[in-house]
């Protein structure tokens, strides 16, 4: 498994959500935030820029389709070297990781395509959970409005009917997988510091 | 699931075992059998030729390491493609298809790369089982003999003890698996012989 240490001293916290939901922004807020309280942090997203990273990005843009269970193992693949290159360590060095998208990700986006919550959640059982996931709730037409004025839309962003599946797998697994969901409709400082009061919750700062 | 459609009437048939245990052989030399017999047969290898399996391969040239976990999940990846590109449909046409490795080697290799066979198992759940599956077991001195003269060993063939336990591991899986185990040290007309034997039990030729 690749499991955390014993010497790990850091804290992994996920930013969840549909396309055009503000985890960009808000992971970016957050991390200055932090970084201002003089902790070190380090900030990351899914899918990576490796070799199957990669492959899920080409898909997404439209090159090539993926079967739902090819997709999701590959993702589950990527998390893997995600954890083991980038996040353990810097986890292990005392790091707070702020990842865009982790596991829940592909709980909502991959049950949405249609497969069984539990495959889904197993394929993705050999990385540590997060310490904290927040999900940044949106109805899907806000959502997408906030994209459209600053790049094209993906292929999965342009099925409105795929995303709107997604916003409610989100929403069926946050109680039981104790996301927190912050309404991600007000301003965005409003939301900001809903998000940092969770934060400092974890953080004890 | 990659499944199986009410109009199937083929079957698949795996051949399985350590590197040079003579899978290539026999699968050549059973479906010139079949087809002798005028059966429709596809002959096909895991893994694939796509692009998920030609990260395998390159890794497998010792190109980069994967983790074991990476490389399970991608061969599970690797699978559902073969089966949804390759397998599914000639199983549709009424072929017997007889491949060249399937879900054993993941329970062998990656289960003597450390990992639980039961979320081996799982990972590879969405596919469907072979109708048989027949291990050629040759001890690994055997084996890695007969590959020297034909072409340089790849980084699994090299370490003598990985094919070792792989070895171990395909015999420990052969019973709950129901594997029908063939001794593969015995001469090529003689293995082939019990090969064809239990493909005939199969389809009743």
């Amino acid at each position: 498994m690749v499991k955390r240490g014993d010497g790990l001293r850091g804290k992994l916290i996920a930013l969840e959500g549909t396309d055009g939901c503000g985890k960009t922004t808000h992971a970016k807020l957050l991390v200055e935030w932090l970084r201002s309280k003089g902790l070190k942090t380090v900030i990351t997203d899914e899918p990576t820029d490796g070799r199957i990273g990669e492959i899920l990005k080409r898909a997404a843009k439209g090159e090539f389709k993926l079967l739902p269970e090819v997709e999701a193992l590959l993702f589950a693949a990527d998390r893997v070297q995600h954890v083991a290159e980038i996040i353990l360590p810097a986890l292990e060095s005392g790091n707070i990781v702020v990842t865009e998208r982790y596991i829940h990700s592909s709980m909502a986006y991959q049950s949405a395509r249609g497969l069984p919550l539990k495959w889904i959640k197993t394929i993705n059982s050999r990385v540590p959970r997060p310490d904290l996931a927040i999900l940044i709730d949106v109805p899907v037409a806000d959502a997408l409005k906030r994209i459209k004025p600053l790049r094209e839309l993906d292929t999965f962003e342009q099925d409105q009917e795929f995303q709107k599946r997604v916003r409610e797998k989100y929403r069926e697994i946050a109680d039981e997988e104790s996301l927190i969901v912050v309404n991600g409709v007000a301003k965005i400082e409003e939301v900001q510091a809903d998000i940092r009061k969770h934060v400092s919750a974890l953080l004890g700062i």
